[in-house]
């Protein structure tokens, strides 16, 4: 915009520059304001689906996160195409923050091109920062003392919820519809974790936190996460090599086990360490400041040494949740996560194309027949976890398989990088997120009929002040 | 990575594939956890020096917002090459950042560029989200009301504190270094705006934020910010369309003035609105989510106007510090601005090539003198508006003049702001960051001359827990 500005009566009469000028300002450094412009205005859209979406599914009686996800259904590719991505195969005209900028600024359509791309670039990157604040706050609210004490059942019930999914899913995916082996694993590892947050929540509504069977379920949740994330790690490590052999897989579950346990075992080390330095600083965010460099040093760490950066960020987040500095830190991240976790909601949601499972199109009966097949070994493989308690004799195993259900979380996760890595193709990623809103959906009422209670939820105010949206702690 | 996975034992068998797999992983969606990790390693390193730079500081008596901008200095492209930007000319193989990822995955030079520049965009556009932040906050901690106790005296000075530099700055650039009205002016804007938070804070360590002086130095420095972000409206926007014409001069300083006295007239109504919305929400974000929404479509809109981004988010700090959510509302802004504004001062100073002033090169002269013009300019014309004020026999005018010296962030701003658009070539952009660095530097024992007390900071620990990143209330 300098070489070619209009020269006017103040500088025109200067002919010669002593200072040397700059020699081209590029076209990045002069759509820079409106690739800014783009993000404050696709960041608007995103903060207002989200808070309406949480706020209507709360009203209804659902979670929070369903809500979000689903008004990102809304605002993104399927619907309204608000927030869209080029990665969708749609160009910037299709994209109505696009076109409002382009009215705004009449930008010509490399320019044009140019910015959504970049923006689109910037909100992605947001969007992975959301989850690794994610799982920085799930793993800072993971009490791993609390799982020596819900014993053998649970790890027994986490460990069967792992495996029968995970492999019903992958082997049936490659048998009955001949999906190739890495995306067919990732889309059975998708099917592993059970959310904390939901069943807990569901749980403490009936009053069932403290029966035996609620224990059993909390713990095998809190277990389950912790698998889920290492399966993860590894699963989206082989997709980044496209390979799969018995070695690099020993390897890769080794390396990723090892990460976490070492983590937590030098963690009881930088422990002291971090309150001493934290008791040193005495600048503004003297807390958040060292376990924000924490916790982005292990998710770099986490990817650079080709497992997540989700997993470094969870393992930063369990060291912490060991320091004196616990309930502090709690605090000053949840403002920090409200800002950017729903960011990787919406987006999840946004970028799922539900076209693609239209039932009135010829081509699409495979997909929905993918999606029907995720969506059962989704509900069989956790039902039948509560065959697997042993000793117990007049325990509810229907309420225990049933509990296990809901996936939220940590199940979008495993679809929203799918998806950014190109391992999920559209109707496989589609199919995922519809069973993690419909897993979430279903498990209330059917809880409540497991445990033999009236379905209706209670009439009266919601009392609790505990969030689904992340694993609590109870 | 999809399309050139080996096929192994499980999946070499599958010769039809029904479900249409991805047409093509694209480079931007292979290379996305490389940005990712290049991001996060930039961040970490961002963070690490800025803490280091602000406590380094806070010891040697500094203002910490003194010490982050020297440590991206060192960081950047004058010294260490750790955090680097491609308008500066160098290339991804400079970047020390590039070169650890390049070592961990094995990149081709193109797709290595190609993560050089996607990384460097989202840095980019998050300091510019800090910058927001930043006035967002500096907004929600101005108490306009303030402003009508310290009367007649110090709007006098606040307006002479920033025409006599603004016009001996662009005149003199213009007339003695022949530079071009745009950029002269610019360079002008940026030695408008004192420092609130710097100022007050050493007032308050000499006992004299009570005194007369005090009092008229600090009121004039909240009008100061006020015009300086005005005047920053309007600057940038000419620099934009590249034209100075009187009409569109007046146009924008009558359209920057109104945009916000507008905000804050509607934001007496907008008050309560706000409240409202606030206590009916009931999942998590509650509070913050609102807010930000409102300061990001402000910052948008500001934008939209073509006018400047920062202003609308200034606009917005300023409604929401009238409603009953302000106190909750500073401390949940804070973690968010201790994470972003960093990203700000770091990478200001990190941009800044000192390498266009150094002395033993003969043709650096000319951008040295320009730095010493804007120096004695920026120092003389501030001393200057002590000798305004009028009907007030005895009172210390050097001190008010001093007071007004340290400049601070919003004259980074400028600097940040004149980098990115293109407008500001190396030596002036590097003349005004040097201005900012000395000014602050000097301001303190200089003021403390001025009130007669001993240079020597008092040896006792720092009783006070204000920070002078912000402009506080005092």
């Amino acid at each position: 915009m300098f070489l070619n500005h209009t020269m006017t009566a103040l500088s025109s009469g200067m002919a010669s520059l002593i200072v040397p000028m700059p020699l081209l300002a590029t076209v990045e450094a002069e759509n820079s304001p409106i690739v800014l412009a783009g993000v404050l205005l696709s960041l608007v859209v995103i903060y207002l689906a989200s808070k309406l979406g949480a706020e209507a599914a709360k009203r209804l009686d659902f979670p929070p996160v369903l809500g979000e996800l689903v008004a990102g259904v809304i605002v993104g590719v399927s619907a309204l195409h608000l927030i869209i991505f080029p990665e969708s195969g749609l160009s910037a005209a299709d994209s109505a923050v696009m076109t409002v900028l382009q009215w705004i600024n009449h930008l010509s359509p490399a320019a044009l091109t140019s910015v959504y791309e970049s923006q689109s670039e910037v909100i992605s990157v947001l969007a992975e920062l959301g989850v690794i604040i994610l799982l920085f706050e799930i793993g800072l609210e993971s009490d791993l003392r609390q799982l020596k004490e819900v014993g053998t059942q649970a790890v027994i019930v986490a460990c069967v919820g792992v495996v029968v999914p995970f492999a019903a899913g992958t082997v049936g995916l490659m048998m009955l519809f001949n999906v190739p082996a890495i995306p067919a694993i990732f889309a059975g590892a998708a099917l592993t974790a059970t959310s904390i947050g939901i069943t807990s929540k569901v749980l403490s509504e009936l009053g069932q936190l403290k029966s035996k069977e609620g224990q059993i379920i909390v713990g095998a949740a809190v277990i389950d996460d912790v698998l889920g994330i290492i399966v993860l790690a590894v699963v989206a490590s082989l997709a980044k090599t496209g390979e799969i052999d018995v070695s690099n897989v020993i390897y890769l579950i080794v390396s990723a086990t090892a990460f976490l346990i070492g983590s937590i075992l030098l963690g009881g080390i930088f422990n002291k360490t971090f309150v001493a330095i934290v008791e040193k600083f005495k600048t503004r965010g003297n807390v958040v400041m060292p376990a924000f460099i924490f916790a982005f040093f292990m998710a770099f760490l986490g990817s650079a040494i080709h497992l997540e950066a989700i997993l470094g960020a969870f393992a930063a987040g369990l060291v912490l949740d060991e320091t004196d500095a616990r309930n502090e830190l709690d605090e000053l991240v949840k403002p920090i996560a409200d800002l950017l976790v729903p960011i990787f909601f919406v987006t999840v949601g946004a970028r799922a194309d539900l076209g693609v499972l239209n039932p009135t199109l010829p081509e699409n009966r495979a997909g929905l027949l993918i999606a029907a097949f995720l969506m059962v070994v989704a509900i069989v493989g956790k039902v039948v976890t509560g065959w697997v308690v042993f000793g117990q004799p007049g325990i509810n195993r229907l309420a225990i398989g049933v509990g296990m259900v809901p996936r939220g979380e940590v199940g979008l996760v495993f679809a929203g990088i799918g998806s950014a890595s190109g391992v999920l193709d559209k109707p496989l990623e589609v199919s995922i997120i519809v069973m993690v809103i419909l897993t979430t959906f279903l498990a209330p009422p059917f809880l409540r009929i497991a445990f033999g209670q009236p379905v209706e939820p209670p009439s009266t105010g919601e009392p609790s002040s505990e969030e689904p949206i992340l694993a609590g702690k109870s």
